[in-house]
């Protein structure tokens, strides 16, 4: 039991580290070091916390103050804690702090038993984390410092904070977004695809990750047929089966998504027509009618992910999206601010009919509210000022450069490799010889400075992807891309 | 409201671009960049329109004529206006945008059968919109103008936008949060809590809202016995009924909850010892420790959302939250810095074991990835430079001050209520006579400029809270009291 002392004299915070404190136990300064010692090691107390002062801990604990400060003493002399003149004593920083183990850490065997979903058990995308400081990052999508707008954002993020803004965005939106971001998106943003969206057709998302979960919990239960491509972005796979029992795989050809039986069955069908994930195929417009008739004949909804409908390269105008075709209102467009500004911010949105947006104003209220205000206000202000439209130019002629130096070095250095690009994409999809084993060659390549993605990820059956890996240049500087894949090329060579 | 000088001395059509500018609100360079840009994008004004001299644009809005040269010369550079030599400047040709094929209203009834869940059907707490705009807002942890750090913030918002900063917030994070908020919250935050937490323990979301969220989706499947408590927060007991089907209502006495049979049975049980929601009810220690031993004996967990923990007023010290004083691991602890700092931030936390953590941290990729990343800088920055702890007490402050005026002034208005507020408490829960409708009471009290929140949207049955509402005062000025409750004290005579 807790001593009323300690709640009384004490900041309530070293109830956990001094709770166990007795006169009847081991001499006192040794229970004190110990408990301190304990603390520091477990993490308990972290780095540079300040100890109550020795006047304070004697009063609480009753005992002498000499106990204490020659406890401290002893601490700071064994390096577990600081002196700092006139502030006080702190705890030292000793590196490595093992994590705590103490009382907060359960048996993995007794939760597993509590959990309803096990998220973990999926197979995971993954890059490594440091990917930045890797010379050549062949990834697709990722952020590029060499392209990110810092002056004109820091401007949108100045004009942003005046006192008058900060009233505008800090209170609780409740459902609603920045009305001014929902007007950007409809008059410079979506246009662009071919879509002309009124205010309630459109809602804001933590990313286009929060749209296709939340349209998943909308439209998909325990026994909704749903279909997902195959290859295809892992994540929606990964949300759909946690959703339904019924997870179809979409056929598909070059052409991308077939809208054969196994579409016809769905109830549900997620696409990536602008650019097929991850193999990058461009739908063609007679294929995008064909799906659009199959979807309104056998009653199929359809959810378009354009992940990176503004960092395609413009090499001679984008087809329509599906969305911009759609006469019966079936498709579910979904956008995002990731691929093309920066991934950090988290900035994504759907557009779809007025009943579906208002069930997910509701729905994502009770989920989160909504995405954090000031950054939409910030993006708005960004694109109100043309800095977006600016910033879609500049990338897209960086863009431009780097697809240009890889259609002509990749004949030179992957002699053995299949490789496609979708048009305008800016990643391509790499199929090496049979013999090669992608995770091999991701990992050869790492260890020369060289990141790519393997391929078998995006497939339902791994082994379907054993040969395959995308390689994006989205990321990698253009000057970096040739000696990035004289790199990769050794490391074909030496895993086939 | 147009203004007449601009329909005096420029062309009618300028009126459109122009009409909303205002010498108040942003920069008046970014207002008439963002005008101009917006009447290009939106077609407003066409291709090769000549814009008026900056002179003359410069008289008719009262600026300074190097302001409105200034932003000509940046939409010139930025490709929106050229210059033509000798004779002005004018709209730039940018391009074509296709024209709208799509329908997109889709009939209600269509989609009714199409949603898997209808998240509208649920009864829905509403505050009107505006409210920043009624005189007496007497609501609970609406964001507070008065109090917000506006100074302390643009400097961490500064010190997050060095080209060095936006390279380690703008990129994907997968499922990583920032690390130094992590931090933060160890070494500043929790402790003040009582709450010693290891880096692997505490995961960021997306406010309170979804570390709610998150954890129902872990925990609570369709079979789940989960116990919420009764009068409680609604959107909590709205996310629990749309998960299972076993949804129990906790048993609660003047001490909060009460560990009964109801509780034994759950497996899972949501609630606030904090402060009840909404009767701001403290749960003294006794009863924590008797929660905590029921819950190990009978195996229930629990999630205890401590939503406004650093808002409380420190009247004589915070009890320790019950996730420190739990020995078993079975508490899972729920924190906000909505309430505190600003709800529009988003962003609150979850502090539990280890594989509960590592499980939410891919339930959260697969939701949205991470909540975002500058937002995460920015506190933490905040925090670490010691602003936080002095809102706290600025904040702290001015709590006590509006606490002691409604103490005092309440008897004399209110005196056919009954209120209550439990210590520390920001709002109080106010039971009227018998007779009274509260939400008429709250309809009147509008039209006089007061806003109070009606107690029945707390109730499972309405009708039990028929004549309670909810009376906060994190949100109104010291000056707006009194005044406040005069027109309260009509309205609820008015009422009765």
């Amino acid at each position: 039991m807790r001593k009323p002392a300690l709640r009384q004299q004490l900041d309530v915070s070293w109830n956990s580290v001094f709770g166990d404190f007795s006169r009847d136990g081991q001499p006192l300064n040794i229970q004190i070091r110990r408990m301190i010692v304990h603390a520091v090691e477990t993490g308990t107390l972290p780095a540079n916390m300040r100890l109550p002062p020795s006047r304070n801990l004697a009063a609480t604990l009753r005992i002498g103050r000499n106990t204490v400060t020659s406890a401290y003493q002893q601490l700071i002399d064994e390096g577990f804690l600081v002196s700092r003149q006139r502030t006080g004593i702190f705890v030292a920083d000793i590196a490595p702090k093992p994590e705590s183990t103490a009382k907060s850490s359960g048996e993995d065997k007794v939760w597993r038993d509590r959990f309803i979903v096990e998220p973990s058990k999926m197979r995971q995308h993954s890059k490594p984390r440091d990917w930045q400081s890797y010379p050549y990052p062949f990834l697709f999508g990722q952020y590029d410092p060499e392209l990110f707008p810092t002056n004109n954002w820091r401007e949108a993020v100045r004009a942003t904070s005046s006192v008058q803004e900060i009233q505008g965005w800090a209170g609780d939106m409740i459902d609603d977004d920045d009305p001014d971001l929902i007007e950007q998106l409809r008059v410079q943003v979506l246009p662009r695809r071919g879509i002309f969206a009124a205010q309630g057709e459109v809602i804001i998302t933590v990313g286009s990750q929060q749209a296709l979960s939340m349209l998943v919990n909308l439209l998909v239960g325990r026994d909704t047929p749903a279909a997902v491509e195959d290859p295809g972005y892992p994540d929606m796979r990964n949300m759909v089966s946690l959703a339904t029992r019924d997870v179809r795989f979409l056929t598909s050809d070059e052409h991308g998504v077939v809208p054969d039986q196994v579409f016809a069955g769905a109830k549900v069908a997620f696409m990536t027509p602008g650019h097929h994930c991850p193999t990058t195929i461009v739908t063609p417009i007679e294929r995008r009618h064909a799906i659009l008739e199959a979807a309104e004949r056998d009653d199929v909804l359809i959810v378009e992910d354009d992940y990176d409908a503004d960092l395609s390269i413009q090499e001679d105008g984008n087809l329509p999206s599906l969305k911009s075709l759609d006469r019966t209102g079936r498709v579910l467009y979904v956008g995002s601010f990731s691929k093309v500004v920066a991934p950090g911010l988290r900035i994504g949105y759907i557009v779809a009919p007025r009943p579906v947006i208002s069930e997910l104003r509701v729905l994502r209220r009770i989920m989160l509210r909504h995405p954090p205000t000031n950054n939409q206000r910030t993006l708005a202000t960004f694109i109100a000022l043309g800095h977006y439209r600016q910033h879609l130019n500049k990338a897209g002629a960086a863009m431009l450069e780097r697809s240009a130096l890889m259609e002509r070095l990749l004949p030179k250095y992957l002699p053995t490799c299949r490789t496609s690009r979708g048009r305008g994409a800016t990643s391509l999809w790499v199929e090496g010889p049979p013999s090669m084993d992608a995770r091999r060659l991701v990992e050869l390549a790492r260890r020369k400075g060289v990141l790519v993605e393997p391929g078998d990820i995006f497939f339902s059956d791994p082994a379907a992807g054993r040969n395959f890996f995308r390689l994006g240049f989205s990321s990698i500087p253009a000057h970096r891309i040739e000696p990035g894949l004289v790199r990769l090329a050794e490391a074909v060579r030496e895993c086939v």
